[in-house]
């Protein structure tokens, strides 16, 4: 039965995130969806992880298993027909019998985007913060992220037995104008892991606490040592990294993330 | 009675346009509604000229004349405290006595996006085209456009003795990656021109009218002779201009056009 990933985009903002849920409209359920009205029966689709309710993806991967004749380049026609607007597929492809989505990804990377001021055009895609804030300390704050750590204090939830043991590779801001954006990349991320580190860096920002607190808040491994959960609509998943053999044959994503910025290049004084 | 202006951005998608309607949402009502909350009286605001149902603005201004004794200041964190997400208060400034948004103005820019695709973060604000379109023909029809004439062939409704000309100081397509802009700039715009011309134009891409046929469109004055109209989400008004001695004590503006494309400073791989 041959294997196929699927790379794909989202906004969601009018989703309840990734996961089939009953009557709730999830990017998942509408992928299978479609896909079952074109492959002529029900398949089930993996993700390569959950997206809570409101959070974005530049490109996320699934992929499913399905006998059929249908080549990937038709698959793409006919899921790009059927779709809904809020959902682009980047890409369909065959893959190796073992790829997983989940269980293959070696590394996730998340952006998380704050706005300082209003912005009707961003309002869906970054979080408005009205207060200022410091910077440096949100830097050096987050220069103390990377590493292999115990992040159950960045977890939403701290089931018994349950290993948080997180290797974050790279954490790091960066600014344009009235622009910020935080870039986390890890082998993998607990329950509202970055929304929790954002909304602890913000609490540092405005000076509520201090930077060179945060090893220690790591260590306490204690959920009400941090911040609050910093709100879904400024969070997308960027992108999922696979191993060298477990890739799949061919990848065509990536375009959303360059059209989302290249934006940029056509500013009016360009 | 002082005299004010306003400068201010929005998000065009959920509102049935600029001007006041019963039981319609609109940005006139809207501002007017929690500028009378602010001033504790009803006030008329006036815009520059109308945005349609679902057109946005980068930049919109507008006057207003009040009784009171708060200045301008004050009004614009009251109002920023006030207005929906989706308005964007860019600033308040006194403006000369004789100050009229909308005749005062000498020249308006508009901007008009096309994606050659899809993409979901993009749908509320372009015109995704799902066909290929030939950019040298679109680029060469548009050049035909700048001078002073009779627009009526691209004007939605001709009313009798209506005054149709216009002169058209600059129109050109800008092009990156997938996105396209179709930038134009005139002194003033008949109803639905914009668009008439962006449907007519992309009917040229596609190769259906020769682009030299252009100078002969617009001489037919009959609005039959032209394209259809191309959707409110790809529109944008993107400045007004006044001349030096109306234009208001300070500019304040401006902020939301380069932020919306300030965005693209911080691409992945920058």
């Amino acid at each position: 039965m041959p294997s196929f990933r699927l790379d794909l985009s989202y906004d969601g903002t009018d989703f309840a995130g990734w996961q089939v849920q009953p009557s709730h409209r999830t990017v998942q359920g509408e992928v299978e969806r479609v896909l079952a009205a074109v492959l002529g029966s029900p398949v089930r689709v993996f993700g390569s992880g959950r997206t809570d309710s409101g959070v974005h993806a530049l490109h996320q991967v699934a992929h499913f298993r399905a006998e059929t004749a249908l080549g990937p380049d038709v698959i793409v026609r006919a899921l790009r027909g059927l779709l809904p607007r809020d959902v682009a597929l980047l890409g369909v492809t065959f893959a190796p019998d073992r790829f997983d989505a989940r269980r293959s990804a070696v590394r996730r990377t998340y952006r998380y985007r704050l706005f300082l001021g209003r912005d009707p055009f961003l309002r869906r895609f970054a979080w408005e913060i009205p207060f200022s804030i410091e910077r440096g300390a949100m830097e050096e704050a987050a220069s103390h992220l990377p590493g292999e750590s115990d992040f159950t204090s960045f977890a939403a939830s701290t089931r018994k037995g349950r290993e948080n043991t997180v290797r974050v590779e790279r954490a790091e801001w960066r600014w344009s104008g009235q622009l910020g954006e935080f870039e986390i990349e890890a082998n993998r991320f607990l329950h509202h892991m970055v929304r929790n580190i954002v909304g602890t860096l913000i609490e540092t920002g405005r000076g509520a606490r201090p930077p060179e607190s945060m090893p220690g808040l790591i260590r306490a491994r204690d959920r009400s040592a941090a911040g609050p959960t910093a709100p879904a609509r400024g969070l997308f998943l960027v992108r999922v990294d696979y191993g060298e053999e477990e890739r799949g044959r061919g990848e065509n994503g990536g375009e959303v993330d360059e059209v989302l910025f290249g934006y940029g290049r056509l500013g009016r004084n360009s």
